[in-house]
């Protein structure tokens, strides 16, 4: 699965530790690393998943020493770690923790980054390999990535690797995640560049990987002939919470259509990789994300909507427009739905559901492949008149795990069909605990592993699918729904236009 | 689903009460009558499924009156009723319980028999309609079957109906199975003959049909393309009990693989029917029978064993030779399994493995679809070592449900896929309590449903199956297992020559 020629065969299910490398975070005062890396390095380490030679390096403006920053990373990962503390492993950690002070246009404090890394090399035997996490507004990613370049830092060589990892959003737009995407590979090589997209972290890839591809029940019914639509949620009760200012700016197609439902759209429509390589279920991916057609009549089948004053569990939700920091006549949606084509053999004419919004009732992310009914039911109408379509539905999160639906016959005397589910839940088949989604992503980018992380090409196409919508939707305004609702109306209009209904996940 | 043009369409959920009847059981006294007979008849009065114009009649030779005969019945319904107990229920039934005593060639008790009958028309507004239970050895057939001749009970007439139920075994190979037909034949007309399979009155004939036909999931993979093999399995915890005389006679291909487990595999194979009549049912079923191959290699593929002394569930259990009763040098199978194959272009080429036997470790019968598996993996080979192929388990008893056993990644960093299972219990998901085998079995005579009963020539047609098995047996002496274990090692040995295994339900 993952190809690494140093490594016997024989061990694959044993898991692999990085080679001796150190990670560079800039922004490491930000929520993200507070909350997920630093918690992710410690988790990894105790689980003994670090090298032994690693180097942990923050760069920042404040006037810290090793000593501020490493109790700083300790006070996080204690807070958010995963796995049990153990003050040892901490106290390894510790040993290699290095902080930079300086601004990101601060030649001097690149200079001693360099010189660190350089110095690390020695003391701590890192053998050169780095990985810079920039976990930092993408506007400031021009001035960090010219400083990489400029001391050299971000080259690899045959004896050393330098990896890049970055957040999204990737751009805004297609234009700008291009010149988001030259900047980056000007600076790094393609394979090393690592583009985070954290959902796809929580295992959910090689979990619909393994599904579809190692049984031979699904795969079968796994196309237009068998399923009637598809339908793609990802619903959260949360509203911005403190994001104003980034969420003014982005709106929900932006925030996750684009990236999150679009990838699991290409998961769930990909044909089979000839292996797991990141290669080839990237290359996967990339053929439906292109294949992708949006509807002619976007006023029908492209929905977006905001948030009103509403009640969720108990409690009064603000409305979106009332948030802190929220133009009082913002026209940004917090919900996006839309009906998408998926042109290939296997999929023509299935339409594609994707929606997802926040300040819905639940927080469910999900991929639901609703089947045709049975063509020929000897049953007479009233057996079955309880019956809905069979539905096989991937929960992504939370309780990750796969449901299906299907008719049973209800027990006694008469012929009664009535819907009934099975479950299978990861959480209660496995002892095994999942990693989290960083842990998993921070291991995946130190191994060199690039499978879980989408390449240029899939976040432009994914840009092709929403600049249209973007600019459909430019200068309107988003239909009002209450919060704790399921979305606006014309999001249930949308399916009804074709006899289709919303799951209630 | 049940044609009844007397019923409004719209009520089709509503159960169904029979027209005003009789039900006369020969055998009161016996095993069956007590334990299952009369607690079904209570258990239908008590949910109001019998008709207000109802009467119970029993006839034997001992010297009792309607009162004894209705104590005996409600000792033997208060003991084994499966619904709560309701003197007034049985109140009601027992002011139209009827005994009539004489021997089963006594011309005088049939007369007697006949007039009570008449008699009740007229007191009991029982419309002349009488359902005739023959709970005794097939040996009585003949007297019995020529009393009703003769005394014109047997009659349908387009004013009343006349049933007659018949317990199996029919007949002891194809030859005595046709004598008995055409004996039955010639004193009722075919629709009005009930041929009781009660393993086919679990509900599992309905469900099976509810399952395949009413979805759209299973049905795609419901074939020899995907279909690795099938395994029919009943196994018995239990020895031969009292049973000796009957069984030495008999034998598990006899007892079992005739009939039960024919047709589970005829309701397995079948392809889809018209409509869900008994004739519609019956037609597809009996293709499937007539459809069936045996292995031409019959010293491989045909085993047939005989139980030895053992352990179960921490007893010691006595070798069948060493049972009461049983010849201490039996050659009767206590054990059968063969290789059938199923000739039709859905499952040309698939093996149906069929097996019974007593002293099994568990008791449980099983329909295992095991699929292929997946043609192309794009896994490594070790990251899918522990998985097994796909397979979809419809469990028939205990625990009536569906199980799904497919292939799913063990959360982690490594790629390894491992078997879990999703499961659906009947008992689970639906509140409504299933009838008991009898209860329902009853109810569909005395309404004149004979979907959940062999025709004729399905009876017919399995013996043909038979046949072959038994002369190819005759002489030979069974292997012998241990009681507790799973059959002889020929069984294993069986489905090792094509590289398969038994499951271990």
């Amino acid at each position: 699965m993952f190809p690494n020629p140093l490594r016997d065969p024989r061990d694959r299910r044993l898991p692999r530790v990085p080679e001796p490398c150190a990670l560079v975070v800039f922004g490491i005062t930000g929520d993200l690393a507070r909350k997920k890396l630093l918690p992710a390095v410690y988790d990894l380490a105790n689980r003994g998943l670090l090298p032994t030679n690693f180097a942990l390096l923050g760069l920042a403006r404040r006037d810290w020493g090793n000593q501020d920053f490493a109790e700083l990373a300790r006070d996080a990962a204690r807070k958010a770690a995963r796995t049990p503390w153990r003050e040892e492993v901490w106290e390894r950690l510790a040993a290699s923790v290095r902080f930079v002070q300086g601004s990101f246009d601060d030649d001097n404090a690149f200079d001693e980054l360099a010189a660190t890394l350089d110095e690390l090399e020695g003391s701590h035997g890192i053998g050169g390999n780095a990985a810079f996490y920039l976990s930092i507004p993408p506007a400031m990613f021009p001035v960090v990535l010219k400083q990489m370049q400029r001391t050299g830092m971000a080259e690899s060589t045959p004896d050393r690797w330098r990896r890049v990892v970055v957040e999204k959003p990737f751009g805004n737009d297609l234009a700008s995640s291009r010149e988001l995407n030259e900047l980056v590979d000007s600076v790094f090589s393609a394979e090393d560049v690592f583009r985070i997209d954290h959902y796809l972290g929580k295992e959910t890839v090689q979990n619909l990987l393994a599904l579809r591809f190692a049984n031979t029940l699904f795969e079968p019914v796994w196309n237009g002939h068998h399923v009637d639509s598809v339908q793609i949620t990802m619903a959260e009760d949360v509203g911005i919470g403190g994001r104003a200012g980034f969420y003014e700016r982005t709106g929900a197609a932006r925030d996750v259509l684009q990236n999150h439902l679009l990838q699991l759209l290409a998961l769930t429509a990909m044909e089979e990789p000839v292996e797991f390589s990141a290669d080839e279920i990237r290359t996967e991916k990339l053929k439906v994300l292109r294949a992708v057609s949006l509807p002619e009549d976007l006023r029908t089948f492209a929905v977006r909507g905001q948030y009103e004053q509403g009640w969720l569990a108990g409690q009064r939700a603000t409305g979106y427009r009332q948030e802190e920091g929220v133009d009082p006549a913002s026209n940004t949606e917090t919900f996006a739905a839309v009906r998408l084509g998926v042109e290939t053999r296997r999929w023509a004419g299935v339409p594609f559901y994707l929606r997802t919004g926040k300040r819905l009732p639940r927080r469910v992310t999900e991929i639901a492949l609703v089947f045709k009914r049975a063509p020929h039911l000897p049953f007479a109408d009233t057996d079955t008149e309880e019956l809905g379509n069979n539905q096989l539905v991937v929960r992504v999160q939370p309780d990750e795990g796969v449901t299906l639906k299907f008719g049973s016959k209800v027990p006694g005397s008469v012929m009664e069909v009535r819907d009934v589910s099975m479950d299978f839940l990861y959480g209660e088949q496995f002892t095994e605990a999942s990693p989290e989604a960083y842990e998993r992503l921070l291991l995946d980018v130190l191994l060199g592993d690039a499978t879980l992380f989408p390449r240029n090409a899939e976040v432009e196409a994914s840009w092709s699918v929403i600049d249209p919508l973007e600019e459909f939707w430019a200068g309107s305004t988003p239909e009002p729904y209450r919060a704790g609702e399921w979305g606006p109306r014309a999001a249930d209009d949308m399916l009804a236009a074709e006899g289709r209904r919303w799951r209630r996940p």
